[in-house]
């Protein structure tokens, strides 16, 4: 789903596609939310401060755009949950990757406000962009590109 | 600097920060040429089919946040030159994983537009978020939270 102002840039590129789809502030947090656990409308209501009509618009946006799925809950069948799905479970560096940089450039002198434990190894979790191939954290100058197509 | 319309949530955290940074499509893609490389305002004009009151906004905001600075040129100083500072450069792993996602779910049948490469180990670039401290791939299962404070 492409918003109404979406534009096709001359340099096509997964960024702006994925930008077209999540580029909102609500979507984000919205994801935030559900990444700590979040299932039910009124839960994300009350923890996002949002507006019932926002709230249920992106909701059904990031269910028809394959992200979120809604369904009866298994308990309780008048209610529904709101689940990631892979699609949506696979935008965990996004928001790892905002989390992070928000924590160094934006914390002010109380520190983050969130920390994050990795309970595979114990430690506090510093999440980093690494190569996939070779392990190593990746540096924007070890990197080259090679466009494939464009659309102009 | 806070937009307009920013709230403050419950739930205060460094997504919700960042995205009042960076919630806004053009910054990331200025933000994606200027890791292509990219310097010069009339080479961001036309790589992004971005109106000039825009664009001039979004370099104005970028600058005000430390994200990229605007100095004369060393070759002609009659051009400026916009380049990303420290706080800037952090970003990359920001628009990588926004990358990563939208080559996995969104690229249609022609594949990625844009391949990346790994010059120091010479493979394809797939980013992966990993644990700084024990270089594991980083899963949302695997992860727990502690609130250090809230604002409500």
């Amino acid at each position: 789903m492409k918003k109404p102002n979406s534009i096709d840039t001359p340099r096509t590129c997964s960024v702006a596609r994925t930008i077209d789809i999540l580029g909102d502030r609500w979507i984000f947090l919205i994801l935030r939310e559900a990444f700590f656990g979040v299932r039910y409308y009124d839960q994300f209501l009350s923890n996002l401060g949002i507006a019932t009509n926002m709230l249920s618009n992106r909701l059904k946006r990031l269910v028809e755009n394959g992200i979120m799925e809604k369904n009866k809950d298994s308990t309780d069948s008048r209610r529904m949950t709101y689940r990631l799905t892979e699609k949506g479970r696979d935008l965990y560096p996004v928001t790892l990757a905002f989390m992070q940089w928000g924590d160094r450039w934006l914390a002010d002198e109380k520190g983050p406000p969130l920390l994050l434990f990795h309970k595979q190894c114990g430690h506090r979790l510093t999440p980093v962009m690494c190569c996939k191939h070779c392990g190593k954290v990746v540096d924007a100058k070890e990197v080259t590109y090679e466009e494939r197509w464009k659309t102009f």
